[in-house]
């Protein structure tokens, strides 16, 4: 059936071919089935009808849909009902148990970036992979397959480096300190972070309190070329698109796929054209990995892996068990890596050792000799510093960096929640951090959040333990109750 | 935050709310984000953005919501982020591995049944199921559940009685037949069917040639009152709600999932008050089972679930390795139905056995005696025809049965496929028949399908196999070009 595109400014999230109840009577389809659109290249879309805004004759397109198909309203093209894509077939064979070749993964890895599958058959296929398992094979090959449905980058220079923690601490933003360390060292870092998933915010959005981080590539390339280094946020650039829309997928049930963590963290790796790649892997009680026998474990898959992208690319398996740095929130975040790397009295301790470890060993695996000594070196003289504000000038294309800064700021309401008694406190929740900093208003509030005073370790009755930020009354009542219920901060 | 409702007449297949972007922005959604939507009770909705259609004040509502939301243009309700619901913990515990309770599955197809779970995590539930399993007490209680979040209903009489076929076999439509025979033997049989799910046409869309099958509870209740049965189809009824739900997503892959089958079946005939049960399991190269061996162990789990619910339960394992009957398609079954109720001379002899075997079985289940000498001479009399009309007669409030059956008409197109050689008939697939009447039209127009004239034998050279029923031209070519692609019939 013929009909006539109507391009609606209209976000559904998935692409949606909006339809006349009639048209969609005599195609025989109902809403949320899927139809083929055919013009010079067939995509499928979710049908949605809504008779009072489409007519007989038309075809409406969400958002999602306009971008794909790029055709002009009136624009003719063909419609008809869509059977089982051979996608689906192939995500039925992995949850049959059986292994996928390349090619099948390819196809299916291309399907899900050309939005052709529904997030239920994502789904589907995520579970098959979490419960049947892949095997290094073919982990191997969706890394491939997720590489090449996207953009891939190249830089001059020998050492295009990059860091990598696996997630699941608190705080633990060590990424911006680790990138002016090492770009002040000479190597080449085209970094790339996400916003938040599930934490009180990604390095992304921490960067974002004093930048710009969506960066088209021309900007990104440049950038990189002129500090040898960029903060950008991963998102908009293309580099493995598939794996955002899976992440997407599995966060529904907040699931952690081994197979799709190791071919996500690779891929998008490889694509930023980087060789000399640091993993981190924090264990503990908390942590993403309960022991450091499972750390290593993960550890030598990252290894595999990488061997088959020709990647130097070494393991460091850290102590996860509590939050790293004090402050927990976009700005909050922002507020410690600044007094890091301007050498602070105040800074935190933790966050500055674990970033000069985390770039003398990238600085090492990119044969620098007195790595640690030259870490500290540019560290505690101010060149990282320097570096930093270098990188976010040229990301900004304005040399406004201080001006920045200065107008950071805390939320409107704040309260300090001190100890009931003296003790030890034994135990602090990274989770439990995480989720206080998400009923302060996290990620979104970039200013709300929690202040650690205390790490583990002792404490006096009546001592400040944390200040909390945020820019709700509402929200302040939530948190201290959630705090009083759930315990994440526990004192012996 | 406080938003007034904007009814719309758009159905999308899944509760949605449309909002402004800057309401969403201030919300921190996305679209495919989920959202509470609070009055009376808190419903969830998927995000949709439409700036030009809904104002910032405003939440339109997709018809799926407005049928739970209940409340007029303008009324005000509120709108806030919604976290992971509760179930999508319980489902990500069957990821894990781990056993469901009662209370856990109840809570899951609740929220299944009240449209709080998208998709995706439905698709994440049947995986787990798939390919974790499901204990017998698991299965049991996930039948409960799907019994409890349903309606449920009660009729008076000894013996309220069904059967049900897993299907799988083309054409096989013994249900009329059966049902004809059992209420006249004084049997009460609340039949309801499902509408084709990838045959070429289910139980209601037979029936459907001929009558009104979309019956409201009363009318269900006052036909089986006066006939001792009726004939609608199940899925406006309320029983055992979550099923179709379900369905739709295991669809999507035409997964087979045994504990949803097993918790499927029992809980729509618990739902509709049946006592004495037939279950049928075709076996064979082409049926959904291949072996009898698994028939029976399929056979076992369905005796061993009944027992829970007190069901007198028989399961007969047939034979199902090539098509039952003749005619395939809506209009060309009936036509085989009626040819069989009024013991025409060219009436399907397997349709015919299988019906009377079927009837006879149920009976004696019922305690009647001599059941298969007594099914015969209802069908032979022509008892088994006037019950049949009675039963439509009343279901549809009209005495036109005769008129109706007069006015079935077989597609425009017809088209006759004789044997190129003589030889021996050795397979005829389930499946290939399924697509060929698919191809030809199938069930949505339901003068089309395909007639077989030969079974499994001998057949001389010329002699017609089969003949193809369309109302378009192009189908009938597509359906030759698949006949001599795929062979779904082999001659040797």
């Amino acid at each position: 059936m013929k009909l006539k595109i109507k391009n609606l400014h209209w976000s559904a999230g998935r692409p949606v071919a909006i339809l006349n109840d009639k048209t969609a009577k005599k195609l025989n389809v109902f809403a949320n089935d899927r139809v083929a659109i055919t013009n010079s290249k067939t995509v499928y879309a979710i049908v949605d009808i809504f008779p009072k805004l489409i007519k007989e004759d038309q075809i409406g397109l969400s958002e999602e849909l306009t971008k794909i198909i790029k055709l002009k309203n009136k624009s003719s093209v063909k419609v008809s009902t869509s059977e089982l894509s051979k996608a689906t077939f192939l995500i039925k064979k992995k949850m049959q148990g059986k292994q996928l070749t390349e090619e099948e993964l390819i196809y299916i890895i291309s399907e899900i970036v050309h939005n052709n599958l529904t997030e239920a058959e994502i789904a589907y296929f995520t579970a098959a992979e979490k419960l049947n398992g892949m095997s290094m094979k073919e982990t191997v090959n969706l890394t491939k397959a997720m590489i090449k449905t996207g953009t891939r980058l190249k830089f001059k220079g020998k050492y295009i480096a990059d860091k990598h923690c696996i997630g699941g601490i608190a705080g633990n933003r060590t990424t911006p300190i680790v990138v002016a360390i090492c770009a002040s060292a000479g190597l080449i870092l085209p970094k790339t972070s996400s916003r938040a998933i599930t934490s009180a915010s990604g390095t992304a959005g921490v960067i974002e309190t004093i930048s710009k981080v969506e960066l088209s590539l021309k900007d990104l390339k440049s950038t990189v070329k002129k500090t040898g280094a960029c903060l950008a946020w991963g998102g908009s650039l293309g580099l493995a698109p598939s794996d955002d829309k899976i992440i997407r997928v599995e966060r529904l049930l907040n699931l952690d796929v081994e197979p799709q963590l190791l071919a996500s963290i690779i891929s998008k790796k490889v694509s930023a054209g980087s060789k000399y790649i640091i993993i981190d892997i924090p264990y503990g009680k908390g942590a993403k990995i309960a022991t450091l026998e499972k750390a290593k474990n993960l550890g030598v898959k990252f290894k595999k892996i990488s061997n088959s992208f020709k990647l130097n690319l070494k393991v460091v398996c850290t102590k996860g068990s509590e939050p790293i740095g004090n402050g927990f929130g976009p700005t909050l975040e922002m507020l410690d890596i600044l007094s890091v790397l301007k050498n602070s009295p105040n800074s935190p301790d933790d966050l500055r050792e674990k970033s000069l470890f985390l770039s003398s060993e990238l600085m090492k695996l990119c044969k620098i000799k007195n790595a640690r000594k030259k870490a500290e070196e540019i560290l505690s003289s101010g060149k990282a510093y320097e570096k930093f504000k270098e990188i976010i000038n040229t990301q900004n294309g304005k040399k406004d960096f201080d001006k920045r800064v200065e107008s950071l700021k805390l939320a409107k309401y704040k309260k300090i929640v001190n100890a009931k008694h003296s003790g030890r406190i034994t135990e602090i929740s990274n989770e439990g951090i995480n989720s206080l900093c998400r009923i302060l208003g996290t990620p979104e509030t970039i200013s709300s959040g929690a202040y650690l005073h205390k790490h583990i370790g002792e404490i006096k009755k009546s001592e400040p333990i944390l200040t909390l930020y945020t820019e709700s009354k509402t929200k302040m009542k939530d948190a201290i109750k959630f705090l009083e219920e759930f315990k994440p901060i526990k004192i012996k």
